[in-house]
């Protein structure tokens, strides 16, 4: 069994995301934690508690965190992409659940979560990092008990919100940076690199839709989001970034990973957010004395057709 | 009765701040958290216990907090002013007190104190706002339970640390925007401006020296301080900045304030960690279209004397 | 006699400035030359042609330079201060001059005089430093042509355009990096921090228009101007910060200057454009270890009577 | 013909962009400028003098241009790539020119240049761009006679000098910006994404060594740089980064080019410097509001054979 806890702003890749491990038998899902992102936290905060509902998961403690980043004021949603209520306007359509928010915020909850653990769990933020951030700033005794983080998020070659960058990183920079610079907790980065090297066909869509009434209900929240994506892939499909970091978080090795260090931008400038991976030669490094520091696991590849079937096949079990 | 929670890194001026709690009969001191500052956390924490234990105060529950800054890794300690240990290389003399630590991290408790809090709770942060901006990131909806914030730190017209910046705000400006900028909890900010203008020369130090046995422990911990601000002062005697902001916290209106908009340049540049300021006309904003913001009481003035001898007498008693 | 070039974007107070030059028997005034700022650069050259008209002076070369900032796309206008012609609406008012432009551009023209000079030269920009920047980029040979240049910009506690900085200074803050941080000329800094605590009252105004002609045509100018000022001073009169400056190039040492090493915040937050003026006692920057670099004559004080008192002989000659 | 100036810091790859235009019967070659970079200025203008010695071109008029970036001090210099004299320590085996420097700077240079051309001239910079920009800005009436810009510099996924950013734009990012961005003059940008892939082999440099003397001398100037090479290509061999770009230069059309919107990250983080270049579909680009703006031709493929081919053909005539 593998011990998760989701941090999510749904958002249409989240609700895969959290479908997939609603659906895999080793998931043991301790909890799911909001944030604000592609829409309000309001919002991610229903759409959380829905998607948990239209999979019987009552069980699932589920708290709300961060309503904006560290720092500075929040940029522009996702509106566009996911659509006004982040699940294509198709939110009211989910079942309620009907345990509500558990009594605390997202970050004591993560923390209580992985105070009471016995195992080491993995935490999967998919969305700005700013609940993440603070877990680790507020609790550092907590890291050992994380097994890894598995953060789906950033560019190396190309953002989509900006030229430069991602954005679930570029929506908290400053959190990003905390976590994936100045932690040392085992991490995984999935970049937009290598998740939109993995669309999903109509193909895919329609045996996943047939597959019975949640595979149906997935698949028409990508209504609003399939629009946006067309234009990027130039054909109908789709791009699943949260759940193709979901599914290396549930099957560890699935995604290939290259240790990288990182650095994060933070200024105000036209690469605020991005990621910037040193891909150089480590002989390179030595020459100009660039010093070792804190590495990340770079998922920049994979064998795309078995993490697309990997994922068909749990969402349609 | 004014219940207080006091966020520190001792530091001189720290202890003297805590001193001046510790005495003042109004004072319901809830709890002491401590961050890293003047010196590491280890040592902060350590001198925070002591300080409490010179006053006899067991009863105060005390949590080590943040050991680095939101964001970036952590500037240069400030060891040439308040010597190695913090407290002019004399920690060792102070007493060891018999209770340790509470079992929780500085933003837990202070979260806790503040949930079971029957009264508004006025918060004195003395060094970097990193746990301030953690408390307030995490926990929204206790805001609500407290008075206001009372900060020591900024320079809106020349720093100390660097050319532009005061030591605290600088030791983490990006806590410091979070804090002053992007929050709406009443705020009074004791900047270096008003505290270098209310130095305390050989004569109160020497009153205060022959009050008693604290009195005595108190001045002998300004040694190495008081070898540095004979620097910036041109003459024997000290400069009490943390002690300043306590007395405005203890006794509301001892300080003059001005309702200011503020900012923080959080950019890596010379400006990094200062306090910007908006002194122009209403009149002259308005022109130029800037909106309003939230406003922040910077206390720019006071009655010097009256300060100084508030403070000798509350340590003298 | 004084050897002077004028660099300038007018702007009624730039109007004030190059009356006095022309005014001043001690100045052989050897060229102008325009730049963006107050107004567009097409805007600026016409009026400092009209306003050298308005004294007669059609030998004097004018020559037009940056229509832009050095790096980043020039900011707003400052149309609510001097009216949308930089010259209260009134610019259509002078005089048109014969001698239209001479054959090149800005940057060339002062080298070209400066190659030229037998005498040191003094440097006077009242507007953005663009100009000036490009001349010791290009021409580093003839800095030893140069006595001084005293620059009118800039702010050290609090500025005017936005809440850090002044601003002709902010129009380009990286040219006033390289002009007060990077060359080594002797350079004097006339900041609003001394400026705004001499303005002109409407005696000394009146006194000026009843003096003749050229005077009447000088107030006349000051109408748009005038309103804005009234909002920051509380009552009426006038600021004439570049005349100032001016009053400094002709008569050196008439404000009271210290040196202090200085930078320009180049980043993109609140500080941008702002000077970060280093104002620590030396044993305090050796403390810290901060190196020693160049310095400054910044114009802190002056005798504010005898300023005002300068400047309105002049103009009324 | 194709006239050209050449903007450089020699530099081993500099040396064979400069061999190749001189040996190209097409070019004309209308002068050579200089610009710190690889090297300190001295040594830069010391060795384009020797390179056209070695080409027998004393005709070629030579001027200095800067010894410093626009803005911020100059980084670190490429000694480790180039040795410390630029070529691979022996520059002084190179024959020396008869023919000293124009009188006059490099920026006039190339402004008298332009000036006097009935054609339109090609600029190839392919050191900083801190001349250009000084050019431009300077003179904005010449950028008529300018037909295009080939720039060698910049990487989009991945630098060499930091991990962001490619040495050229790295050393003066606030020159790439005013020319990549600001400027409106036709210009292509040769980064380090397509030369890298470019790299030529022990074979074809001895087949360069055996054409004559002028290829033994500039195959052994690559001994240094071959060394820094090995380590990043992992076998021996070489890059000529500005050779690529002369081609192009030469040859218009030899490099496939794109046109993306760029911007240069000028902030003092750990992109500075970095091209971010837009790539995202316009449809993208459209839905999030981006405006057009300016597009630069980035050479981002090739038929690598075809290129390799005609610099050994050029090289060896």
């Amino acid at each position: 069994m593998t011990a998760l806890i989701i941090d999510t702003d749904p958002g249409v890749d989240d609700a895969f995301a959290i479908a997939l491990a609603c659906a895999s038998p080793e998931v043991d899902l301790l909890g799911v934690t909001t944030v604000f992102g592609n829409v309000g936290l309001a919002m991610t905060t229903r759409n959380a508690l829905r998607l948990l509902a239209l999979y019987g998961r009552e069980d699932v403690p589920v708290a709300a965190g961060a309503d904006r980043p560290l720092v500075f004021p929040h940029p522009h949603r996702a509106r566009t992409v996911h659509g006004r209520d982040g699940l294509s306007d198709l939110a009211d359509t989910l079942p309620e659940r009907e345990t509500g928010l558990a009594n605390t915020d997202a970050v004591s909850l993560m923390a209580s979560l992985l105070d009471r653990a016995t195992e080491p769990v993995t935490l999967v933020p998919i969305g700005p990092l700013t609940n993440i951030a603070l877990l680790l700033a507020v609790h550092p005794s907590l890291t050992g008990k994380i097994e890894r983080i598995v953060v789906m998020g950033g560019a190396l070659a190309g953002g989509n919100v900006t030229a430069a960058a991602e954005f679930n990183l570029w929506s908290d920079p400053e959190a990003a940076r905390r976590v994936l610079v100045e932690e040392e907790v085992p991490t995984v980065l999935v970049p937009t690199d290598l998740t939109v090297r993995c669309p999903v066909d109509t193909a895919w869509l329609d045996r996943l839709g047939a597959s019975g009434p949640r595979g149906t209900a997935l698949v028409a929240l990508t209504s609003v989001y399939r629009q946006h994506y067309r234009k990027s892939l130039g054909r109908d499909g789709t791009v699943l970034h949260d759940a193709v970091a979901m599914a290396e978080a549930i099957s560890p090795g699935l995604l290939k990973t290259t240790p990288l260090p990182l650095d994060i931008e933070c200024g105000q400038g036209p690469g605020r957010g991005m990621v910037v991976a040193d891909r150089r030669a480590p002989a390179v490094r030595e020459e100009l004395g660039v010093r070792g520091g804190r590495r990340v696991d770079v998922a920049l590849d994979a064998d795309l057709d078995t993490v697309r079937e990997f994922l068909l096949e749990r969402l349609c079990a």
